[in-house]
């Protein structure tokens, strides 16, 4: 589990819990919980995704991939038991703070992270190999395998702190296009860049014949899209009013910039 | 994940939800949330536990498993979504109670769920193929391996509804020890009975090599023990005192009994 986990990554999702925790005034401790709990998640849906079944990833960040490691059994074991461990920090995370809505953010962690969210995004991508989709299926598909986690990244200080029904609209239209932008970015980088950068195997999609925001729009077409999306997510901070921790804004702000143009 | 949960079972886990939320005086539809989840805790791990990496097993409970029916990827991820489910449903049946302690029976499932509870037994467990298990190892294996899920059924109702710590301490024994009947039940079952009372292959264990309470004990002080095991249970039950369900204990009585002199 600790091979799993350490193993380095952007960490995007826990930056975009602490900034939103900052905006949203939610203690620390909590903050730590949710960022460690979303990173959990994240860590146990790539060594599942990575396994022979799945994706047949013999390499991830340069090291091999857990089932690699230390075979298929324990490969399933060790993102089993990182779901538990994530749900299990959350609950212990949120009951310091009992003023906080705990089970809000469970429930919001636990179906982001399900058939309706990551998973039931990686069945519909794992169903479409070899079928070209079309822009809004793509759409949808990415929506659910990555936007998910990422929105509700943004979303758990969020409901948390019980923000006003306005703010908590915004953000959730701003993580929205910044999980979509995540996506296009990725897709114009999987084109563009060489794996030493990437630190996996560029041209992959390409390849396998998958529907990409490349494949389906151009290059330069998904290129103007994830940036009108990045704009799109600052317009929604924009309509944010007063909020407790303006730095959690800006933060914000600046990782929707990092995730559109960043260079792995 | 609908085939992987529907297919029957004993629901022995629910049962013992029911009996002891009766018990505790916890309200119906959190019985309700709670059954499900540790039902859907109990279904994805038999998913996850029939794939080639793990038991490669073909049939349960007369059917196809999972990845028999619907191709390995599916069933990783099949488990992985109700995983999520479960603790989607808790943390929403729980959120209907307010004046519950809705984390902590979050917490008590996640952690008797992960690597220090069921994932950790099954790991334990395929590291000692070929091995041959003292009776204190295997104690403790099928302690996190089947235990640890069989208490927390016991335990969320008990937990939710923040009963005095000497009943809370009498019902963690009383499950204990109908969780370690019911695994050397089991071990006696799959010696004695056979495959078509079973649903499963018996004999498996003596054919795999692996530690059994039969191996170890023999079988009469294997069925000894199980006996023990059920009068142990009785008396904790003894030590209650004043129970806001009287029904509930008798409930709980009564699956002790059925576990251990079951024929299936």
């Amino acid at each position: 589990m600790r091979y799993a986990v350490m193993g380095g990554g952007k960490r995007v999702r826990a930056l975009l819990v602490y900034a939103s925790a900052d905006l949203s005034g939610c203690p620390a401790p909590l903050a730590d919980a949710m960022a460690v709990a979303i990173e959990l998640i994240h860590a146990y849906s790539l060594v599942h995704d990575d396994l022979p079944a799945m994706d047949n990833d013999e390499l991830r960040r340069g090291k091999p991939t857990v089932w690699k490691q230390y075979g298929e059994a324990d490969a399933v074991l060790v993102g089993d038991a990182l779901q538990s461990s994530a749900f299990e920090i959350l609950a212990q995370g949120c009951a310091l703070h009992p003023q906080c809505d705990g089970l809000s953010v469970v429930r919001l962690l636990a179906h982001a992270s399900g058939s309706l969210g990551m998973c039931g995004g990686q069945a519909i991508d794992l169903a479409s190999e070899g079928k070209l989709l079309a822009l809004p299926e793509l759409e949808q598909l990415h929506r659910m395998k990555t936007g998910a986690l990422l929105v509700a990244s943004v979303m758990m200080p969020v409901l948390a702190m019980r923000l006003p029904a306005s703010q908590q609209a915004s953000l959730d239209q701003f993580a929205r296009a910044v999980g979509l932008a995540f996506q296009v970015a990725d897709d114009v980088l999987d084109a563009t860049a060489d794996s030493a950068t990437l630190g996996k195997t560029a041209g992959k999609d390409a390849e396998q014949g998958k529907a990409t925001y490349v494949s389906l729009l151009g290059l330069e077409e998904a290129q103007r899209r994830a940036e009108a999306l990045r704009v799109q997510a600052h317009e929604h901070l924009g309509h944010l009013g007063r909020v407790q921790g303006a730095d959690g804004r800006e933060a914000l702000a600046a990782l929707a910039d990092l995730i559109v143009r960043r260079s792995h």
